[in-house]
């Protein structure tokens, strides 16, 4: 991971995450280096402004955690390939393609503590720019790539899409269900972090069932990091996480904290739907209500059960240093402060 | 070709069509007929609405032509390969992609005579089933195409990106200049048509030649097709063309009769500015002035030109009835009624 980009993370997490960050580096310290130059290379290949875009984004931070998640896994039978760093920067060039449309499609206003490029450049610009980091993501994973990895990349695609899709329909017609929420989640998230994790194994040689746990810690990992993510949106320090609190609120996301504060206190309806429709007192009761309700704990306690089945599961992967630090990476996601 | 699409577009063009499209069918009517349900198939392999919006878009129609010219530069060497229909299908499924996310960057109201599938299912959805469309469209290259054919894809691709966001600049600033415009027109335009046209030749066997001269006239006959398209937004009658009168100019788009006529008469741009804020009395007093520029004849006769280049690259193509329909829908194309 770039110095910069330690230094940040480091600063908004605390000395825990420092460390882990120093733990990564002293094993994919050179990896994380080319795979950020590399994401820094392809983000301003192609015209301005939508390279301009792009890098914007890139350079906003996050953190990383699906390229990490690819060098890790591969890291659990070797010394990491150079295909096994190119899977690595396809996994965040696709992860910055959908930011790049899911901005578009939800008015995003601002993300990582940043305005979205949408509000930089507009809306053409922030597609154009997500179809062009899709085709340097496919390209580069069609060249790398072995077929069966490839293919299950076009799969999580299209689960990325349809995930997409689903979670729009739910804004348009409210439809508080768990069910809905979870094919969202493991659609539009935990799919993507189960292919990182899955084809970094492949590519390394593991054994089918190794990498068939490795993915399975992948979707349980991403499941609880959404679960959380979306806990943090009611109860999270904007100054900590750089998430902009209620935005998913705001942006007429039905996240399960909401779910179950609407389960139950039906009433609680009349209110979402007034804040999906932009008054913001509306939103500050929901917020309160959801707050008051202790949903927030259940979901909590629903990411740390998954967090332990995702930790479990790496039990069918040979021990060592990349298998303990995919382990206490799932751990910090779990337990991000709110 | 689908009976009801060769009906569709037979009444719209008249006579000429129809017979030549009765010899297209006669070579390749299995073939077209397999690429149609293919297309039907994969526009509605996702999740509603995505998909509605994307059949909508099938369904309004088109002339097939990218898919026709895989297939019969293909069968300038022998039978079309299963690999050539695949490819064919490739070629319109990035074509519908890219049509779902410009008309979502112009703000595009229109069709071929129907609203804009973003009209009936906003923004959001029309760039989701773009990235549907997309994803599907490279699925089937990678799993279908030579490595050559998929590199010189991507190329193609980032291409088409890079032109539409040298359009986008353009409209963002005016820049009345013939070479933006024909840079724009190869990477939007050309560039795909080229593609087509070379790797049909190439999964069929082609030497490096005639593979390399059906780029060139695929190149060629996209800039003829488009120069033709542009002149039609002026003089076209919308009832046979599709097109709506006028909509490349209040989408604030720079054609080359607009530029030449800019050029002949620089006070123009005061009104063309007008016209781009929305003013529809000066779109018509720009109207009137290309059409009495005489500008929209010296921009057929260019066309003219480059559909004369077009047939001349063919003489590097073994004779026969896939070559002739080559020469003859491009001579079609450029001589379409205004």
């Amino acid at each position: 991971m770039s110095a910069a980009l330690l230094r940040d993370a480091a600063e908004r997490a605390g000395g825990r995450a420092a460390e882990r960050l120093a733990q990564v580096r002293a094993l994919l310290g050179e990896d994380m280096d080319a795979v950020d130059r590399a994401l820094a290379r392809l983000t301003r290949d192609g015209v301005s402004p939508a390279t301009d875009s792009a890098t914007h984004l890139l350079e906003a931070g996050g953190k990383r955690v699906r390229p990490l998640t690819v060098l890790l896994s591969a890291a659990c039978f070797g010394t990491p390939s150079r295909t096994a760093r190119e899977l690595a920067v396809v996994a965040e060039l696709v992860h910055l393609a959908t930011l790049l449309h899911d901005d578009v499609i939800d008015d995003g206003d601002e993300r990582r503590g940043r305005p979205t490029p949408r509000r930089v450049w507009g809306n053409a610009v922030s597609v154009l720019a997500g179809d062009l980091l899709l085709t340097h993501a496919l390209e580069r994973a069609a060249l790398a790539a072995p077929q069966a990895v490839l293919i299950d990349l076009f799969v999580t695609l299209r689960r990325l899409v349809d995930g997409e899709v689903i979670q729009l329909r739910g804004r348009m017609f409210l439809d508080a269900s768990e069910d809905v929420y979870f094919r969202i989640v493991h659609d539009k998230t935990a799919s993507l972090f189960a292919w990182a994790a899955r084809s970094g194994a492949v590519v390394a040689g593991a054994p089918a069932g190794a990498a068939a746990a490795l993915a399975e810690f992948g979707a349980r990992l991403g499941v609880a990091f959404q679960l959380v993510d979306d806990v943090l949106d009611y109860v999270g320090d904007p100054g900590a996480t750089g998430k902009m609190s209620l935005a998913d609120l705001a942006e007429g996301k039905l996240t399960l904290p909401l779910i179950r504060a609407i389960a139950a206190r039906p009433a609680l309806v009349s209110d979402v739907d007034a804040a999906r429709a932009g008054d913001s007192r509306a939103a500050l009761q929901v917020a309160d209500a959801v707050r008051a309700s202790g949903v927030c704990d259940s979901v909590r306690v629903l990411a740390r059960d998954e967090t332990a089945r995702a930790l479990a599961s790496l039990d069918a992967v040979p021990p060592g240093v990349a298998r303990d630090l995919l382990g206490a990476i799932a751990h910090d996601l779990a337990s991000r402060a709110g």
